[in-house]
């Protein structure tokens, strides 16, 4: 482990996050469970079948199915969509999750193309769906942005993104993993949001912080068919259980909190913003996450980060990603942590980065 | 759920199993864990490093990794050894899990086409192996067949399969979901048998009785590329510590009972075949496992089995399954609950049972 995580492992307070990943995630959420319940059976029974319709209805889609990864579903979503319309191209931005985390899974296992739309520091805009060619069977938007901040479209890009699409015989897909918390920012129900996309995908360990698991929402058919394509990929396990309850806890305790994240990340940011050597990405977060980045190399500031957590009992972040000779950069993810920071210690925290850091 | 599921789970005594699969499973696993223990990421950490390190010692391979499940570890393993030998054709029995279980998930993902080895009802042989094309990459072994009650072939004939497949050049796989199972039987360990074969995967749910969960191994850079298919599946989830939490603790707590469950079936076994109209496959079980036949129809006999749950508090099976017009069959898997019924009990169960089936 780093000297920089381990630093951050040992503070008192911590500006992200909900704290530490330990057992204890899993067990507080089976703490208030019925002792007796039983255990779902390859995607059957009360326990799956129960929080299934919950996320359907809150989602507004007809159905809806519980994946252990969003790796998983999202592949499976384009590849319905791919083989409904008999191609084999779908389109998304550049630095979306299928391109850069999954080992070309998506390639490898669905011989699906993509088209990278926009450029990788910029959102994906109407004028670039535009330019697709009508063999593109579907267009997955990342609402927000996750690589470059989380950054957000106007709704009213979305909108027309999604007549275009309609009118073009192109499915729309929701990468939702952080859609909980962006629902604040639009002043939009999730239902509202989700009414724009033919299907949908969430993640319950990202602002809600659960253990893992995802859902993947859409027409009857179309979840229909994910199911067989989960068995395919060897997600319909015996017993999901253990992620259900453990999203279905996070969800009712978290999904009402995310104004609070919210309003937390924009106060944070300009905080950060103050400090001459930072910037965050976006400079008004949209959502409960922004980046953090530093004129200054990794080397330099991470000694630096080390004595101010050390001293005020504060920590930042656990890692620094080098962005350059001279830059890094970190994310920045609010959770439950934020809100127990004393406000005087806030201040003397981003006191000392200022006189670090113009030394 | 069918009558007899209901009535079954009724019954004070159950003659297979381990007991209700429901939420206290996990818990239980839970009770001897460091609270403060921390989740694995993404693959890594000590909980998920210090289990696969485990389990590579106990099957005597240089490596090995955690799956969520079996259907997964096993098309990547064929495939894995498909690409390395550049064919696409692999071999496995004709009830195999992958051709009869999975949706035709290693057509429709890799692409891998299988050439069925032996008649459905019987195990593979040395000869069946011998009528092999040279293009093909894999055979899958299965100890126990499980769809043919759990047969095995002797020790022998898998040293011969093992000793041609190397001469030919021909990767030999072991769907192990039941080693733990056979070991008594063979009176070998995990690590003599694993020795036939270059890859193998065990299952932590099936005798084990654990969530879910299995392991995948073989050696080093197998094992490496097995971990960016799992990747790419989208089974490599940010936390699997329920699954390996859970299938460590029913590893230590179960594992040497497996010679007592095995004695247990054979036992019982044997009582089925007083009866005149019920036949068990294999004869004398080989494992903790065995398939119960009845000459009577699955309407003629469901009736008589429910009475005799309501009348004795013993349940014998949760269902039947029709094998033709006037026979149906079901499976049998002992665990703890064998133990646990009183023995008059059981002569009393098997008294009624030649009773009813005599008028």
């Amino acid at each position: 482990m780093s000297t920089l995580l381990n630093s951050f492992h040992e503070t008192k307070y911590q500006l992200t996050g909900h704290g530490k990943r330990d057992i204890q995630t899993l067990l507080k959420a089976f703490q208030t469970i019925d002792p007796k319940l039983e255990s779902d059976k390859y995607g059957q029974g009360k326990v799956i079948e129960e929080f299934q319709n919950k996320l359907s209805t809150y989602l507004g889609k007809e159905s809806a199915v519980f994946f252990p990864s969003g790796t998983m579903a999202q592949q499976i979503a384009l590849r319905i969509w791919c083989d409904q319309k008999g191609e084999k191209t779908v389109a998304y931005h550049p630095l979306c999750h299928l391109e850069i985390h999954e080992e070309e899974g998506l390639k490898e296992l669905h011989h699906i193309h993509s088209l990278l739309l926009a450029d990788k520091d910029r959102l994906i805009e109407l004028e670039d769906v535009m330019t697709l060619p009508d063999h593109v069977a579907c267009l997955l938007l990342e609402l927000p942005q996750r690589e470059i901040g989380g950054q957000l479209p106007p709704y009213e890009t979305i909108e027309a993104i999604s007549s275009y699409c309609r009118k073009k015989g192109i499915k729309l897909h929701l990468d939702g993993a952080r859609l909980f918390e962006i629902l604040p920012f639009y002043r939009r129900t999730a239902e509202e949001i989700c009414r724009l996309f033919d299907s949908v995908y969430v993640s319950f360990y990202k602002g809600l912080g659960g253990i893992a698991g995802a859902v993947l929402a859409g027409d009857h058919s179309f979840i229909e068919k994910s199911k067989v394509w989960k068995r395919r990929h060897g997600g319909d396990l015996i017993s999901l259980y253990p992620y259900i309850i453990s999203s279905d806890y996070y969800f009712e305790k978290r999904k009402d909190r995310m104004e609070q994240y919210y309003q937390d990340a924009v106060e944070l940011a300009e905080l950060y913003n103050q400090c001459s050597a930072a910037a965050t990405i976006p400079v008004i977060p949209v959502s409960n996450m922004f980046h953090v980045h530093f004129q200054l190399s990794k080397k330099q500031l991470e000694p630096i980060l080390t004595e101010i957590y050390r001293e005020t009992g504060v920590g930042l972040t656990g890692y620094l990603a080098e962005t350059g000779e001279h830059s890094c950069s970190y994310e920045v993810s609010i959770g439950d942590q934020y809100g127990k920071v004393p406000k005087e210690k806030l201040k003397w925290v981003f006191q000392l980065i200022n006189e670090n850091l113009h030394q």
